[in-house]
């Protein structure tokens, strides 16, 4: 049926048009980098990035090292971007993750685990040895944190980095099974380099977590001596990822290879460090976790912008049964199929918003060093925008793949692969979870209350929706410090971890939800007056979900009347309606 | 940490003790052929079980095959266990999805569809030729119903079997496209039989749509003339699974492959039948759908069942941070893992009892052929504990997978094998948003409005919380009603399908919940006495869950107060905190 008939069959009757010009749209949400970004789109159709299925682990991990190759070698990513314009980074995570979810990955840990590593807690005499080869991938290394005991909680790690004053060596060793490096990607096959994070001591002095460059494979990539590695084995995803666990035994390496920016040791063993502290020395050295997380986020907002459009294609154009018994009707004229996919498209552009503004905030932070106040601010948004990002993409190639069916289930149409890169972005680089009780444990300790101001009841006022958004962060918040505070010093670990901790997530979710409507009401704003209604619309059916979401919770607070709740979803099924008629467009 | 001292760390107040002997609860949980199910369990263990991954797609479906083979050598399933024992092919079903449900794929649609099928719709000369084979797997065969461009509207399929009287044979072909049979488990390499369903034409006169056997491959698995068989290919799970598409050429079969028990065709063209009317001789013949999803739903059981006992096994295991910073405290002391696992594993109890009682009417009613008033409420059921117990299995499946992190991740785990599992049971053998439509449908036809007994407001009373679901069901129900008899029958598409979607779905969802606690209360009248603790918990977690997932709708009809309501997520935690004590023991 065309669109014109679908429309009369769907007897909508707003009217109100929100078409837009979808070139400009795209650099709307590109954001930044546009000409490479579109360079690289056309780039990516070169034949070594069409999908593979039904090949070996082996071969897979080849393949994604030769995608990455291809990347390098057209020069769309460079670790000295970090210098000079960060943002290139992200954009290349978002396209690549389209394409293949694992060279992705395999990017992040290059270019921004290890090689941002390098970058910034090296000196010259790492960046000459090493910057070249980073970019050109002929020295692709690993970022060695995480060890098999201590997922969550680094900085009690084991690895040790001993320094030998007679030869001016480190000796880093792996004392426990618990102790070794879990995870390692690039480690299983393609990394030549690794830093090691380890406990670094210096006559039995811990002088606190410190990253270290160890060779783990020479130049013809054999295993060096004393060190071993382990397969990960097959996953669930992201196969192309060569992941290992890492084993040291008393491996020697220079004193040059500490990574010496913020601290140094000296041949006759006496350290110097601008940093005090072991635990500022950790989060000094994890530093690239944070700007791993928006490449994590990047890579998310790439595969619900992927997802999204391969479901709605389909359900443009697949015909099924309809008013007449025969199959001659698009299944996106069903309400079932537009309730199910438009609310995710809306909040796909919103997040996108909302990555945009952290990106921007993380790098004007990032070119800017030495406001902390600044910096802990980014560390809060980084964490939060992974999470929600994170979730987001799971919930999107999942009902995605639902809605279409059968075709949906096969590997050609791609929903597998981001079903996979899902679950690595829910998990990776910290748990969702454990970021959003970062997230609330840091707006916690800034929290001042304050009175939202009071809107009128009134679902078609976008400024009503907001508002309640607005008022459950600070009542979360609010009902989160009272508890904390009767619980006293002795209770605080009782009462995070084993008695509110709903509440807990509760408030980190509605301060990333909180943080969504603001920016995508900056960008509302901002953005050009031909996109305007269409972004409103956007924006209007994002609150109205997120509202929709959360109904109990508003209702038992009473922040909306029962009468008022009633009508949100035939508000949402309104939203959704309009928005259908522009997919098919 | 020894549980003792966890139980102290969780200040844990309320005692009351909900031990029970694992034997009886399995038992319980059984529900029935015990002794066969503790056989199939032991012979599970069998090295031919041990999952293999990194395997070639031709030699993962070897795999799954050769497994099958072991079952039906050692006789865990017959296809004549339809006349004599139905719950034994439900039970094989469960086990085996726990070890492969590619395995147990290509079983259902052997004993079930195509089994079935030639058990129920063939008469004696099929019956001799086949049902030995299909219970060694010397002839297997595939239901080849689906077709293309018909996925959710099989009536209106093109393939043809025209009848020639000239030959005494069946003429079948695929005259379009969209006509393909498609999907169709078995056919890429292992059957040598499909039932093709066709628009069966005698004369030019279109008599409906029947079951007709054709050869697809000769004993020495050479593609027969006149068929063209083509790989469905990679999928996103279930690759064990060989799916085909499959086109006939004017195939022609002997008169006597039609499966005759309803219709036949006499040798000079003349056509009988027991059944009036196209649309029910569609029922008729694709009767083994229904089966069919009481199969899904059992292998869909076995999955949660599997993922659960991983899960919580890890959650007691694992050690991370606690109070004192050490990584010391098994993940499950968290609230966070507590309150994401233990309502699932309530939910998982309560659907497997549900699913007991479709199965047990399913078979009453097959083994009673006749009562036509009763068969209509049996569909219903099927359809209904199919999609919830479809939904159930892919959410806990992926929150699992989250709950453990990057063990979660690993293959070897498992999770990422029952992720694909949970997408085919959400769509195959009906998406299950159009099975739900169908159980609104049927269950609206049916409806009585009356006024359910009030029950005083207590969240500490399971009356009052089962009294939310009764009351929930009976109100959708009504409003949808309603909204039909205003549209009146012109605006019936419309309504249904364009504009209360919503409405649709929540109530057959409203019916498919309170089905649960309807069927759990029976049981925990029925159980053991020293089983009724622990039922009586796990079905009071269900219910507060199941109230706090639709709490905005309860509150916004105003069955539950907002005071009320913001105690709600308290009491699903206290009842989750009394659970996971009982999981570490």
């Amino acid at each position: 049926m065309p669109p014109e008939q679908l429309r009369k069959e769907w007897s909508c009757t707003d009217d109100r048009s929100l078409t837009f010009d979808p070139s400009k749209m795209t650099e709307l949400l590109d954001h930044d980098n546009h000409e490479m970004r579109k360079k690289f789109r056309e780039f990516m159709s070169d034949p070594v990035m069409t999908p593979r299925y039904d090949i070996p682990l082996a071969e897979e991990r080849e393949v994604a090292l030769q995608r990455l190759q291809r990347i390098c070698d057209a020069k769309f990513i460079s670790v000295t971007d970090f210098w000079t314009n960060p943002l290139r980074i992200f954009a290349a995570h978002e396209i690549s993750a389209i394409i293949d979810p694992a060279m992705a990955t395999k990017m992040t840990v290059q270019f921004n685990l290890f090689g941002g590593s390098v970058v910034k807690l090296g000196t010259k005499r790492h960046h000459d040895q090493l910057i070249e080869g980073i970019d050109t991938l002929d020295d692709v290394g690993c970022f060695g944190l995480t060890e098999l005991g201590y997922g969550n909680n680094a900085v009690e790690m084991e690895t040790t980095a001993v320094y030998d004053k007679e030869s001016k060596e480190f000796i880093i060793n792996t004392p426990t099974t618990l102790a070794q490096k879990y995870w390692i990607t690039n480690g299983a096959v393609h990394a030549k380099h690794i830093i090691v994070f380890a406990q670094l001591s210096i006559d039995g002095d811990n002088k606190g977590i410190h990253g270290i460059l160890v060779r783990i494979r020479d130049d013809n990539m054999q295993i060096m001596p004393r060190v071993r590695v382990e397969d990960m084995g097959h996953k669930m995803g992201l196969n192309g990822v060569d992941n290992a666990k890492l084993f040291f035994d008393n491996v020697r390496v220079p004193r040059e290879n500490l990574l010496n920016r913020y601290s140094d040791v000296a041949e006759d063993g006496s350290f110097t460090s601008s940093i005090d502290g072991g635990r500022d020395r950790f989060l000094t050295v994890a530093d690239q976790l944070l700007s791993g997380r928006i490449c994590i986020a990047s890579m998310s907002m790439g595969a619900a912008k992927a997802c999204l459009t391969i479901a709605l294609r389909y359900a443009a154009t697949r015909l099924t049964v309809g008013k007449r018994g025969k199959s001659d009707t698009s299944i996106l004229t069903y309400q079932l199929q537009q309730r199910a996919l438009l609310p995710l498209l809306a909040r796909t552009y919103v997040m996108n918003f909302a990555l945009d503004y952290v990106k921007d905030m993380w790098t004007k932070q990032q070119l800017n060093k030495g406001d902390s106040k600044g910096h802990a601010e980014v560390v809060t948004l980084c964490c939060v925008i992974k999470a929600i990002v994170g979730w987001h993409v799971g919930e999107v190639a999942t009902v995605a793949r639902e809605r279409c069916g059968g075709q949906g289930y096969l590997s050609c149409n791609r929903f597998g692969s981001y079903i996979g890169s899902s679950h690595a972005s829910m998990t990776a680089e910290g748990d969702n979870s454990v970021l959003m009780q970062k997230v609330a444990k840091e707006r916690l300790a800034k929290f001042k209350p304050r009175i939202p101001e009071k809107v009128a009841e009134d679902l078609s006022n976008d400024e009503y929706l907001h508002h309640l958004l607005d008022a459950r962060d600070m009542m979360r918040f609010s009902e989160l410090a009272v508890k904390l505070m009767s619980a006293g010093r002795k209770g605080l670990f009782d009462t995070w971890m084993l008695k509110e901790s709903d509440l807990v997530q509760g408030a980190a979710f509605a301060f990333g939800e909180l943080l969504v409507s603001d920016q995508s009401q900056a960008v509302l704003e901002s953005c050009d007056d031909s996109l305007k209604p269409m972004i409103r619309e956007i924006r209007r059916l994002y609150l109205l979900d997120a509202v929709q979401r959360d109904l109990g919770w508003f209702t038992a607070h009473e922040l909306i009347s029962p009468q008022t709740a009633k009508q949100v979803n035939e508000a949402v099924a309104q939203s959704c309606r309009m928005l259908a008629h522009e997919v098919f467009d």
